[in-house]
């Protein structure tokens, strides 16, 4: 059977990158897929394991090749989802999940609408709102932008088929896993890889 | 939040019974839907816990005043899931377990489109057969007209959501438990009680 293209995203501030590393050490069986960036490695970074560090060239390069499952552009370095390794792992019946923003989520979906898109949610805007002033490190102007920025994500939540809030960690993960086995379970993905032929065999 | 209507149906030799069951256990906040007939009592069986017990008149008035989510004559006695218990359960946030033959779902399909559809199944034909001959109760002349039933009932697989098949019975529980945790996160079912707008709140 296919593997399961798992894509999980959601407002800044939601708490993805938390859901994906405890996933992560969850189910090891599981393939995340690492992004390719124009960006210089911070130190302890390592190339094909934080990201694959491309030159511009490179990445334009394969930008024109098609070899990106979505890509964007964020203080003028380039990141993108090489779309090789997620097709090869899928082909191979290995599950893979993508951690990207609502408008990577946006481009995957065009490619693969077969996919699992996963909304990760805070509790609720006032409990956001309290995470991203919480963390003490921006300026207020940066914060209303980003605060601007969640309402325009949050408008994207027709494009999932879950939702998923996160107020604990823990059960947030669980929800995923439920997920994850109650997908393969769907008659249309059983359909498409003839098991209803297979039974009578 | 509404409570989910799960209706799990199947062929027969499928072995639902043994998966409800299962499930009733493991699930006891989980509303079992108690079936209507007009056949009466066996030894040991009460009303309103086997089935409610109802003479023909009543259950034929029933019908017409559309008490019934769904019913069917078999061999000359009337059966049927009242529906009042049915949305009592849902209105109340629990979620409530159908198990009904594939006719039986057809018919709850059209009142419930919202509901989730789950379509038990043995791992092959062959080992339906192994099961339904190794009871050694019927005829082969009964175990052939079962088995051709059983041919009629797996072309309704288009009108589920989820199939699950039943190798392994904890196996197929723990299936349709990821499977309630997963419908309460999808998109649709929380626009419906407009967890998008309450989020802002």
């Amino acid at each position: 059977m296919q593997g399961l293209l798992l894509v999980i995203s959601g407002p800044s501030g939601a708490g993805k990158g938390t859901i994906c590393r405890a996933l992560r050490e969850k189910m090891p069986e599981v393939g995340y897929s690492i992004s390719a960036t124009t960006r210089p490695p911070r130190p302890g970074e390592k190339d094909g394991e934080s990201y694959f560090f491309l030159d511009r060239e490179r990445f334009l390069q394969m930008l024109k090749e098609g070899a990106f499952l979505e890509w964007a552009e964020v203080y003028g370095e380039l990141y993108g989802t090489p779309r090789k390794p997620v097709e090869e792992a899928l082909a191979r019946g290995q599950d893979i999940i993508l951690e990207i923003d609502t408008q990577g989520a946006a481009q995957v979906k065009r490619y693969y609408p077969e996919g699992v898109f996963i909304f990760i949610v805070p509790p609720s805007y006032s409990e956001l709102e309290k995470r991203i002033k919480g963390r003490g490190t921006e300026s207020p102007a940066a914060i209303k932008d980003r605060l601007a920025w969640v309402k325009k994500e949050m408008a994207q939540l027709d494009l999932y088929d879950y939702v998923v809030i996160n107020d604990q960690v823990e059960e947030a993960v669980a929800k995923i896993q439920a997920i994850i086995i109650a997908e393969k379970c769907r008659t249309k993905r059983l359909k498409k890889i003839g098991w209803h032929q297979l039974f009578w065999s």
